[in-house]
């Protein structure tokens, strides 16, 4: 049996990533994905007639610049996310021309506060431990803001980004995904922020083409990993079709997921305390494909956010060129599970019957409408990304990211800077192989 | 291969009260346990000298109906908690020698939102939305009590019953386990309440005498389960030293193991999401062992309860006709994690000091001092019990009991009386054996 320098669990962006670096050390690198596909929480569909869809992570942002990097390294095309037209802010009713000033204050203040959190060590922070058992809800219903904006504020910060409740999620953890991310404005906004554009074939093409540049035979498809016999010097990664020997192997799933492998020896108590304790978020993003983008001929871009009503988001998702026109819209949190607990029929109208409160009464009529359920999948489970429940910061934090013996952790969920987005996942994994590889730190 | 009726997974008490049943209606059972013992989170240790320690569960009360009728039919002997003393109440700085009146209040105010709740589904009531996503310690800072007051009962309530924070638990689930438990003075007293009684010979007794009265090659030692292929109608249930194919399945395992398990077909979204937001609680309990209870010459009784100091309670933990005398000592969530953080001896010398306070300089001397970590235990992970994070009850509680084809779910946590007590654990494995033999339901 050829013991592997590395081994790395998991086909995602923070996988491919550090296998890319570590290849690039030269160093022996495989890589177990349990699925048929690489590309993790990204998957591009391609309807019959040429329509396409990225069902689930699906931008990048200007300050993300790993993802800057590898777009450009892989000649890439990226466009802008369409906005042809005014956005709609649904705002206690009104459709206010931009963001109301409490609204602004309130955003202010979470950036203000989050500035003082270092993103590497959120459980750092004097005031960490009273953060961390406040939801974002308490903290919000404090700052003497009108119950609309309270409301508005926690669906955009608490579902938008973090795909649950304000009152599942603790300040601790919104203050560190928004620093983490640059600011609620590089965070929320499309021109300039973390929604600016997309990639022109399909965010899954920039895994595929991570994946192509590995050496034949590194990727091992449906190869998912069951057990981890490991010392400080090594281990033995099993899965249903056998057992690879390695140095060093690299977590890159989401913890949950990470918890669930068997490790043996069993892993410290603080570590699996926090893979106990850091659920995937939930959320459901759907198409309503349409023959045209009839919005725009109203003067609207497609994009909303809304203080009330199932969906908090909806954004104009028509590639360039597109043979059909592609209108995206968000459940997040109680919101998902309320639309999930109906049937499909029952779904759909309640999404058209929002999307055409929203965009006029064309909206009740797609063409297709295509929902892609990431809680159903198993080697995922949730969407977006997972977030530390109250108090699990400050009690469990510190074994987020540090290696055991010869096992290194990566996934967007340990990255300090762009938690939860594609650029999250490349830097934990380039950091996890620097961990390996310390010369060839990107 | 035989086909089984049922497959027990665990061989804790729920597990064995399932196959009890199960057998005694004619069903061909086996039971798969992962350790090499029964008795799931009861552990009991026999010194050298002959002093006994249950290093885990221990207690049981007047009104746990089935421990009540499990020692009555196996005909162990129970002994009376030692109360040879006055307990200490350290509250502010002071010593009361009664509950003063503002935790009272918040007690029976705790009691009366908990008559509210139906223990089968917390998740129906009006409130139950927002009492989801308030914290416990939210909840009692609205209460217009003294700080000191707030602060004792958050220890004892969050810390005491469910083995975290007040400021990680919501009052929703406060206020389930309060109700699942007859109330605070059920679940908090010693005379009469929840710590009442002790089994005689240690109660990993009638676990074993639970499991000796299984037929032979009932209980599989050292068979950790760690996938199941299921339908409908049946089920393969795969250790590492076989298959064990079954008509139904019960998982008799804490929530965040039973989610480690690889189902095939995969779980339902809501299942799953379950299982990754209920975390095990999180708690210390150490034993001093000294050569004669000091404490009882100073007209003391070894129980405390504390506003403050790493230690929430201690109790006189020795059994009638001990050589020795046991204080046992508990921490919970923050103060837990705080002792883990050291080691054994500076834990040892925390520990101890506080006892000294409590109790006078004799306390720090101990003969032995006994240390067993629950959260290390691959197959137990956590201490007491577990418990849903914040908006869990309400988004996923109603995934908890329902069967899914052939699999049935059990354990003190899917308990709706006594839920986190040995007495749950056996509602729930009967629960789960009357879902698969209704006939014979106790």
């Amino acid at each position: 049996m050829t013991v592997s320098d590395v081994v790395v669990v998991g086909a995602g962006f923070a996988g491919l990533s550090a296998a890319h670096a570590l290849v690039g050390a030269g160093l022996r690198t495989i890589v177990l994905e349990a699925r048929d596909r690489v590309g993790g929480r990204v998957l591009t569909r391609v309807l019959p007639d040429g329509t396409q869809l990225d069902l689930g992570g699906q931008w990048v942002g200007p300050t993300q610049r790993h993802m800057q990097r590898l777009i450009a390294e892989y000649g890439l095309e990226t466009y802008p996310t369409p906005e042809y037209g005014r956005p709609i802010l649904d705002y206690g009713g009104t459709r206010p021309d931009r963001r109301p000033d409490e609204i602004v204050a309130l955003l202010d203040r979470l950036d203000d506060l989050s500035r003082q959190i270092f993103p590497e060590r959120p459980w750092d922070h004097p005031r960490a431990q009273e953060w961390d058992t406040l939801t974002l809800a308490a903290w919000l219903s404090t700052q003497n803001a009108p119950d609309t904006a309270v409301r508005y504020v926690g669906r955009v910060i608490a579902g938008g980004l973090l795909s649950c409740d304000a009152g599942e999620v603790s300040l601790l953890d919104t203050l560190f995904y928004v620093t983490s991310g640059g600011g609620t404005t590089a965070l929320l906004d499309t021109v300039g922020g973390a929604q600016a554009y997309r990639v022109g074939s399909g965010a899954q093409r920039l895994a595929e083409r991570l994946a192509a540049d590995l050496p034949e035979g590194t990727i091992r498809l449906e190869e998912p990993v069951r057990r981890i016999v490991h010392s400080p010097t090594g281990a033995h990664v099993e899965t249903d079709h056998g057992v690879h020997p390695a140095r060093h192997v690299i977590v890159a799933i989401p913890p949950s997921l990470a918890g669930r492998i068997d490790y043996s020896p069993s892993l410290p108590a603080q570590r699996d305390a926090l893979t106990q304790r850091m659920p995937a978020g939930y959320a459901l993003k759907v198409h309503a494909i349409y023959a045209a983008p009839f919005w725009r001929d109203r003067g609207l871009s497609g994009l909303s956010t809304s203080d009330s009503g199932i969906l908090t988001e909806t954004v104009d998702n028509t590639p360039p060129g597109s043979p059909r026109a592609v209108l995206t819209a968000f459940a997040y949190g109680i919101d998902a599970h309320a639309l999930r607990r109906h049937d499909p029929a029952q779904r759909r109208h309640l999404v058209l019957d929002r999307l055409a409160e929203l965009f006029g009464e064309d909206a009740r009529a797609p063409e297709d409408f295509i929902e892609f359920d990431w809680c159903d999948e198993p080697w995922t489970r949730g969407c977006f990304s997972a977030h530390p429940t109250l108090g699990t910061w400050t009690a469990y934090g510190p074994a987020l990211r540090p290696p055991i013996g010869a096992l290194h952790w990566a996934g967007t969920e340990t990255a300090s800077t762009w938690n939860g987005y594609f650029d999250g996942a490349v830097e934990s994994g380039l950091r996890a192989a620097a961990e390996i590889a310390p010369d060839h730190r990107h």
